[in-house]
């Protein structure tokens, strides 16, 4: 089969090993927690607390990486607080394995574990001041962008469940109160007739939005619709996207997005790939979407405003750099996969 | 370009117009739920109300149909109840258009629109006693199946809604009730100065959980991984499937979902279609996953067990209809349709 490339995108690369199966073995989490080699990355308001860095060599700029803590550092913080938010992320993959040699109970498995802690503003403002190279990204976006891509996707998973933590405390089947089980995966309803503790229900697992993103095409093959919101940076036009609603395919939401937002109806979606996007926890799904008619009827509500750019247009503020004309979205996000899909694709044909 | 074939899969058909921007139109929703024309759909329990109709010619089986009631058939229901639980659904899509014409003020635009109502156990016991040609589809699997193509479209997005209704009735962020708006789609938390009023949040919109649903070929391109759970019905072996967590792409949830099931490592990763699933709100995201190792190692936690299936044996039971091997999902499923597109596919090499 002619298989299709597939894309790494910025927030998609895995560098950890989530190792799920963990999750549930408290014993095993336990001596993570309190293991010197075992990594920490903190968060206070859904900000992943970073430090600067050299570049790998010295010619580069500083680079904004994760501060990476040990048990040490935040050992009092988390003996001092009551309900500790801590996931667990994952182990770091470039372990040599052990050649099938069964562990003995307690022996070190050698595996770094890496957690996610959120804290609460005192602590922050504490740690701020004993640490004066280390500060909070925040607002996240765009700072989050400023991340090498080996962090990134480890932010995206830890900012998307500490965010679920974060709006959902509470039961929302009872209203009552929640404990966080299996690692930070998980929370339980603490009423103990509580519907929700019979069977298995998604209100006690994270939740993931997803979201379709099309990068649409003119039938003339030619010219792409893009658009933009009135809370966008002055010029920047991007790929229309939308929420997937109940009861849709991916394919049916990309017709009705587009059609609700730009009037232009569409006939054939192609899925290209899809990103993770941690604002607070969508996945986007990436697509191309072949229009069927070409008159544009914005509606004001929704966008601001939406235009058909040319080929050439494209070309020259993608790939030659010329932002006079338009701006579009920096290359960590998968609109700027997108275009730039849509014009090597064209340039095959 | 060279496109894939589109999948339209069951619960996949819309036969309805969801006009959203409608769903912020109170007058014209008011106008609608009273309006002759309009179809309510009953559902009591998640489950529907249907009705058995013969078929559309007198040789074939007598067809499970939804009950498309009136406003007069749910008046008094919606009267006595204090907080009604309706979803606009949509409109029909095959209505001649107005040619442009533009109505006036209370003019009728001849739109007949689709409602789903959740009735309370009393009130469905009172209707069956009065209709007694309808009942409730109840339990739902694999009874939901038996709907017509043109019909389970609707159900899909009826019943993801209302279970979301159902489990998310109180506010997650900070444990209030909530009153739902805008046709259904929304809930508000009704305490003044929850943060969840503030700024945008998806505590107030459905839920929808991506799930992977994968076709894994061998190496060899000739045999595929099916497994089984310990639920299901003897001798069926199905596609591997697994919930998309925070933070990952698709083809890295189908390589997670593949390797801790069944221990088999994932290369290449292939959407092919999609299909929502309303058990209860589920977006089946179905790919082709090449497996570049071979050895079995099942997690007895998740599967019952695993199996690479030759092509031939495939073939036997999907085509030939030999059910003495094993049995495959009915093809309704999205599974059957990824099998089936992978003898197709395999067919043309
Ligand atoms: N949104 C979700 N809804 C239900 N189960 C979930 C969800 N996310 C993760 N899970 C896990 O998936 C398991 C059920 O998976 P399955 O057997 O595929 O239905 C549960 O026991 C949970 O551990
Ligand atoms: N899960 C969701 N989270 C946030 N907004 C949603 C969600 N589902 C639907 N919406 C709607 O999408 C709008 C925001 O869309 P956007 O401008 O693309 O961020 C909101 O005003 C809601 O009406």
């Amino acid at each position: 089969p002619n298989y299709v490339r597939e894309y790494e995108n910025y927030f998609s690369r895995t560098l950890l090993d989530r190792r799920s199966d963990k999750r549930t073995d408290s014993k095993w989490l336990n001596r993570k927690q309190n293991h010197p080699a075992t990594i920490y990355i903190l968060f206070s308001n859904l900000s992943p607390l970073v430090t600067l860095g050299g570049g790998e060599d010295s010619y580069q700029q500083p680079e904004v990486r994760l501060c990476r803590l040990c048990h040490k550092d935040v050992k009092e913080y988390m003996s001092q607080t009551e309900e500790v938010t801590l996931i667990f992320l994952g182990v770091e993959l470039q372990l040599a394995s052990l050649n099938g040699r069964v562990l003995k109970e307690d022996e070190d498995d050698g595996l770094v574990a890496w957690f996610a802690l959120s804290i609460d503003a005192t602590f922050a403002e504490q740690f701020k001041q004993k640490h004066e190279d280390c500060y909070f990204l925040h607002p996240p976006m765009p700072a989050l962008l400023q991340l090498p891509e080996r962090e990134a996707g480890i932010v995206a998973q830890a900012r998307s469940v500490l965010a679920w933590h974060n709006r959902y405390q509470f039961c929302p089947t009872c209203g009552s109160s929640t404990k966080i089980e299996e690692g930070g995966y998980k929370k339980t309803c603490l009423k103990e007739d509580c519907p929700s503790l019979q069977g298995v229900h998604n209100t006690s697992y994270p939740r993931i939005d997803p979201v379709v993103i099309m990068q649409v095409l003119h039938p003339d093959g030619n010219q792409c619709l893009l658009g933009r919101q009135k809370r966008f940076p002055p010029g920047l036009f991007t790929c229309l996207a939308g929420f997937v609603e109940p009861g849709e395919t991916i394919e049916d939401a990309v017709r009705r997005e587009v059609e609700e937002e730009s009037g232009v109806k569409i006939g054939h979606v192609q899925y290209v790939s899809c990103q993770p996007w941690p604002m607070p926890s969508s996945l986007m799904i990436g697509c191309l979407a072949v229009a069927i008619s070409t008159e544009i009827r914005v509606d004001k509500n929704e966008i601001e405003d939406a235009r058909w750019f040319t080929r050439e247009q494209v070309v020259d503020v993608l790939i030659k750099g010329n932002q006079h004309s338009f701006l579009v979205p920096p290359s960590q996000a998968i609109a700027h996969q997108l275009i730039k899909h849509w014009i090597g694709m064209n340039a095959n044909l």
